[in-house]
């Protein structure tokens, strides 16, 4: 491919729009535009990303034997209906009316069009297991789209769905695709983890996000040092371990502590460590109202405590509420006194004389005791994990890092074959519900987690399998005969190659090239000049800067070497 | 693949939605399945010949020049505005608002996406010529959506669009677009033909259409059977041909033609052929009404007519307003004494002692001749051609066929550059609007109008290169070693080879094979028998139903030939 034919079109500034890397690179390398909040148009230079991160997917979930199919993004109300999720889904759910004014929307996922279209077509235990993907453009009315293709409203999304006749094979069709998931983001040529996550409103038994590891990423993972467990921060968990101390109870006591609301002011004020309070918080559950007790130090982790409630709806009380239930004011809250369900976390369980809101405006009680001065109704893990916690699977310590959420795999269970009767008969002649799994990757996600952990502040440093070419040709001087002519037989034959070429036809000077090559990341560039007369080039690997002098004779072979080992190493 | 794992759910009753043979084959082949009016699921089968017929328009699109984007399928209503299509459109625009209450579209076509792209980039002519296109879901609300993957609402589409610096750029970019269709149809093993299409509300000034032949076509196609001139039954022309009747001008008079109101009532109540009749049909123009005048054996053709009067609206007047406006009644109407602009056909010019409604009811005028009791505004080409006619270009008679338009390419010329301000600046350094042209191929479309051309009774043929496998292996009987383990070793065998290849490990007997195996069209059929004990399979060809036997140990090698002359026919 010419540059001057290829639709490339760099930016010298940073977009003002652009909050994070990934998206202030794909809009200065010219491979995404936007079109409307959170709607992009993908340029030719992104598109053959997508294209390539696609490709890998589709020969991943075909190799693990999932078939393609491709739903329809207009979906009719009346399944969403039968599935309730016309209710719950909320403002993300896109929906209009068509032209005689039935109700449809656009599709988020696709878990009610394939549970119909299944049902519908397998009736017996010898069609399945099934599992049914697509790559597809799903539509998401995200409230704050924000940046770039990491949370847009169109997107592309490859979801798959597993059907099987027992949980036995509906776990077994799961880790098929943690392996093709492991597969695909290795193949992609990236560092990334498969971490436990929370089922969340999608219900289920068990799942895992696939994160891309980044610095710059938005979601927090918590790992062992020791053994392989790792989980997000809604899910990570720590053994359960507590030490008595050892202390003589003293006398409890009302404190005054006028104007202190946060654990630190009180600490502070009190002149105590932060471990010696115990924070309250009030939330609003469908169960009633539940304070929730945690150490000073630690924080409620919301997912775990609705989980351990086995609740469908968590929030915090309100200012209000909080005055109208424990009879004092925002920040006094205690355990003692008040009236409803009392959970207090593990790390509570050995506490002594600790300190607790009194529910009274500027007071705290100091020298609280369990059981003398109130009894939590359960003890359990509903706090965020931290560094240096114990791993629940082994006693290494839990570490954290970041990454971003690229694929995730859910184990449904019966939710959705229940609420739309999607039943097979089994071998012993018996209706039976499939059991169902679903299993996303987001493509463009794909590619911009890609770049945040691959750039360095000159641009992209693309991994060779997703590289929108593998090799940047710059001869220097478009004007001299034998550099431009030594520049298009090499681009024709590392083309007849199988090599992706990308030749800087631009009469531009030297330095827009050099900026535009390393900006929009393409793994290999080789640079010709001057030396040409001496049958010399200059080869450069963009992920380390590292140059070398290589004959021209030789420069061909060498890269279709480098590029079949950048994309196999992967492999 | 293994039939039984392949997710091929066919149907043995024809399904009594639909209408055509596309529509039927690609329902009980399991290829499609509808989830809403217009709205399709594609299954495995059905989305491999998708995935087929877009690879080659990818190909051909590439070598073109042509340059691949991906834009949004949500559009904002400001753009649409722009170009003012947002009043003009209708209802096949589905509209809605989204969660901040803004005005959006599904998009039915890009021209106003991709024109605001290439205005934001493009600033000078060194950056053009452009030509951008997508394979992409498009999403029109057509009022009574039909014929299975013929006429939806939700469908696959290829659409390009190029940007010249002048006339003549725009010109050399749509001969290229004709020529890849050529190139794309030919590769598709499709008979077709380019035909010369009027260019309708998209406006513009040189149009065809790509018509895959069919005798159940829609679509009516008039060529010529001695040139190369062909033309849809919209836009095709007629020379100018009429004979004076030599006959003496005879008094004119008025008949009593009582309840006679058409053509034929009339001609057989007089005792005269139908070619003694002129018909008058009175329409509403934006420039008033107007009075089309064709011959009683001739239509009026609405789209020449049209153009002929350079009208943007054209209907035929309802009953009463041709009381009001001629004074006599429907059926009645004559030339005579109406006071509106007269368009008559070429046909009438060389008439003499014609017959004509009289604007009276139960009356007719005979002997009426031009320009003794009225003279025409006009003479043009105002009718429907017919088989027989006079072809436009040489003096070859026109035929008539049938096909289905699966493409259609445009020169837009300025009509969007110049509503949306796209303009660069050009070599002398003048601004300059930008020379458009517009191209699209209906995938889904495709895939049905080449089952419409390639079937029989028992099912689909499909042309080779867009097979959804290209050999159907089946083993007479699963349950006979030899016959399944030579079965299991050829699948394979045939795949390594690079044949997509689909094995019926089903236990059923051979009957229901034999059925599926001609209903789903697959070209080449390898039956494996009893014979296999001799080293003998048989082979059949879909096509033609030509049965051969060959030896086990050549059939791997027959095929990949087969498959290859198959595939490079087309090339």
């Amino acid at each position: 491919m010419f540059y001057s034919r290829s639709f490339i079109v760099t930016m010298r500034e940073d977009p003002s729009e652009a909050e994070v890397i990934s998206h202030r690179f794909m809009l200065r390398a010219g491979m995404i535009r936007k079109l409307a909040s959170g709607i992009y148009s993908y340029l030719p230079l992104g598109l053959r990303c997508i294209r390539k991160v696609e490709q890998i997917v589709r020969e991943e979930m075909n190799r693990a034997g999932a078939l393609e199919v491709m739903l329809p993004g207009v979906q009719p109300a009346e399944l969403w209906q039968e599935s309730r999720r016309w209710d719950f889904y909320g403002k993300e759910l896109l929906r209009f009316k068509d032209r005689h004014g039935r109700d449809f929307c656009l599709g988020p996922t696709h878990e009610e069009v394939i549970t119909d279209l299944v049902r519908r077509e397998v009736r017996s235990y010898r069609q399945l297991p099934l599992n049914l993907y697509q790559i597809q453009t799903k539509f998401r009315d995200e409230i704050r789209p924000r940046f770039g293709l990491m949370r847009c409203r169109e997107f592309s999304m490859k979801d798959a769905y597993s059907f099987d006749v027992d949980e036995e094979g509906a776990e077994r069709s799961y880790w098929n695709m943690y392996e093709t998931y492991c597969r695909i983001f290795t193949r992609c040529g990236l560092k990334f983890r498969a971490v436990e996550a929370d089922t969340g409103a999608i219900g289920g038994s068990f799942s895992h996000e696939f994160m891309v590891l980044a610095d710059t990423g938005e979601d927090v993972i918590f790992y062992c040092t020791k053994c392989d467990y790792s989980a997000n921060v809604e899910k990570a968990e720590t053994k359960t371990i507590f030490t008595y101390r050892d202390e003589r109870l003293k006398e409890i006591k009302v404190v005054e502590t006028p104007g202190m609301k946060t654990v630190e002011e009180v600490a502070d004020y009190l002149g105590v460590e932060r471990e010696r309070i115990v924070k309250t918080l009030i939330y609003i559950t469908d169960f009633g109202p539940v304070a929730a007790l945690v150490r000073g130090d630690h924080e409620v982790n919301e997912a775990k405590l609705k989980n351990f409630l086995g609740a469908n709806v968590i929030y915090m009380a309100d200012r209000d509420k909080i005055q109208e239930l424990t009879g004092g004011p925002l920040g006094y809250s205690g355990p003692i006194g008040i009236r409803m369900k009392i959970i207090a976390d593990n790390a509570i369980r050995g506490m002594r004389n600790f300190i607790t809101g009194a529910n009274k405006e500027y007071k705290h009680l100091v020298n609280v005791n369990i059981p003398r001065d109130f009894s939590p109704d359960s003890f359990g893990d509903i706090r965020k994990v931290q560094s240096g916690d114990t791993c629940p699977r082994c006693d290494g310590l839990l570490s954290m890092m970041r990454g971003i959420e690229v694929g995730h795999i859910f184990k449904l269970g019966t939710k959705y074959s229940e609420a739309m009767k999607a039943m097979f008969i089994d071998k012993d002649g018996k209706e039976k519900y499939m059991v169902m799994g679903c299993y996303g990757i987001g493509i463009g996600r794909t590619v911009a987690a890609a770049i945040e952990q691959n750039h360095d502040e000159d641009g992209i440093i693309f991994p060779i399998p997703i590289a929108p070419y593998h090799v940047y040709i710059l001869p220097i001087n478009v004007k001299d005969s034998s550099i431009m002519e030594f520049s298009i037989k090499l681009h024709k034959n590392l083309e007849e190659m199988g090599i992706e070429v990308l030749l800087d036809d631009r009469d531009e000077r030297p330095g827009v090239k050099f900026k535009d090559a390393d900006l929009i990341g393409i793994p290999f560039r080789i640079t010709v000049g001057e030396k040409i007369k001496k049958d010399l080039v200059e080869l450069k690997f963009r992920r380390d800067g590292r140059t070398e002098t290589v004959s021209s004779s030789h420069i061909g072979q060498r890269i279709v070497e480098e590029v079949k080992k950048g994309i196999n190493a992967q492999n």
